[in-house]
């Protein structure tokens, strides 16, 4: 059991009302990594610059990440910096440098190309597609995208998203890729463009999932100190597919498992800037804390028929 | 059985992308009893002015609500006038017109001074804690209020919250009211003025409900047509507090399940203008509702201990 991802590999500079943080490890691919190790192997694809620490490329070794498609380029790491307000749910990008990320052109290794779990973070969707040509028999591809390429790459996308399974995207974006305000409405558009299941993050407000004849609500964890909410939707993308890669069961209830999950991991992430919490985080916290989630959640069925 | 609510019945003039109603019927009062009125019988304290038609009154007597303590005086109805854009979480409000509310001095009935349940709607903070001395053994006091409140009248507002024992408001209320920007803290804050128990209203989002060692959270019911969102809260307080009159049960289990009926009965008011969807509602519509949230809602737990 694996899953693959191919993603980026940051550093970012964050500020927050509760602090900041200066070039610390980030990146789509880092956080989907880390959150899916808690649940099973993970490939993954990605190139940093010659200025990435050992010290980086040891915390992911550390999590039995597989590190063969990483590659190292001539050149500066990619760099991204932001700001939150006091409204958590959005990021100000103050700065992107795409740095070695700008030429980048993945190439899965042998070992990677049986993968049957893949999730293709949010990176140009010509890139996804030509990532996922290169899997021999996928069982199950996720995605994820962002408004810039929804409004620059449109054509690309949705053909992208002809061969995907489950898309996972933020609130804003699933409205503006169907052009439809009503999220119910918005959500059976985007289905009929491919993805069999929409997952639809919603920050603080947590995740509803639609599929043809379903739509299940998971709310987030109610947290008392969100400090930094950087990498939380692709922590959430690694405890989702990691999970659902552990089981090798994609039945609904098991579907729904794993978005409790990805939603507990992402309630981690956020607790501090970068990958820190995670980094500190043990396997019985992530079981408590989804069974908080059930404590949550939970309400008695009518009697009555 | 039965639920006492002070609360305004009004005249509504509302605009949304999807249509427009001109002086409809209208009021917290009316949207509360209405709503509750499906599970119990309800005491209702307001004012009418003289243009108010008798085809109104007749609704509510053919819901069995009791207008003992509905009073007409001279002068004009209040009047409320609001539009909603594409965001149908917020009301913007054009125009407010007191008239006979200005003056409004609630007294109750003899009849209604004996009872156990009692929703004091968005009013002055005043005025709740007048009519609440009028009452003699409340068993339940819920109550509502706005930022127009927490503003101008906060100290009379605290005063009522001492004698509350559930606070119904908005998350933006919640958040002003406690002066702290996260809401499981502001939550914390609220409950040390005096209610057991907060139940904060999210709109599109749902609810979510905080005791001192309980958080319970339940979407909303994901609907493709919002029609017109004026009344939701009242709707959900009525089937809340009905629904919790008719079960004399104030377990957290029966709570929980009060927020659900509250949510289904938000989720109908809101697919029609004024009151015409729940004129034409029927109780079996509302237990399937109840069902679709479990289903909405549930995943398995873990297992393993």
């Amino acid at each position: 059991m694996s899953v693959l991802v191919v993603g980026s590999v940051a550093f970012d500079s964050v500020e927050t009302p509760f602090g900041k943080a200066e070039e610390v490890l980030g990146g789509s691919g880092t956080y989907f990594s880390t959150s899916a190790s808690f649940f099973t192997n993970v490939d993954l694809v990605a190139v940093v610059g010659e200025d990435f620490p050992a010290e980086h490329l040891e915390f992911l070794r550390s999590r039995d990440v597989n590190l063969d498609g990483l590659k190292t380029a001539p050149g500066r790491t990619f760099r991204w910096k932001g700001r939150y307000e006091y409204d958590l749910n959005e990021a100000h990008t103050l700065d992107t440098q795409l740095n070695v990320f700008e030429s980048f052109r993945p190439e899965l290794p042998e070992g990677y190309r049986d993968a049957e779990y893949v999730f293709l973070a949010n990176i140009d969707p010509e890139l996804q597609l030509d990532v996922l040509k290169q899997v021999r028999r996928p069982k199950m591809v996720a995605c994820d995208t962002m408004n810039f390429w929804i409004e620059g790459k449109r054509q690309a996308l949705v053909k992208t998203l002809g061969h995907v399974d489950f898309l996972l995207i933020n609130e804003g974006e699933v409205r503006q890729l169907a052009r439809e305000p009503n999220l119910v409405k918005a959500a059976r558009a985007i289905l009929a463009m491919g993805p069999k299941t929409l997952v639809v993050k919603r920050g603080e407000y947590g995740v509803v999932m639609f599929t043809e004849h379903s739509i299940f609500s998971a709310p987030a964890y109610p947290l008392e100190s969100v400090f930094d909410p950087t990498g939380a939707g692709d922590t959430f993308a690694g405890g989702f597919m990691g999970y659902l890669s552990s089981t090798r069961n994609l039945s609904e209830a098991s579907i729904r498992q794993a978005i409790v999950f990805g939603s507990a991991m992402a309630s981690f992430t956020v607790e501090d800037f970068s990958l820190d919490r995670l980094k500190r985080l043990e396997f019985p916290e992530i079981e408590d804390r989804f069974r908080k989630f059930k404590l949550l959640t939970e309400f008695e069925g009518l009697t009555k028929p």
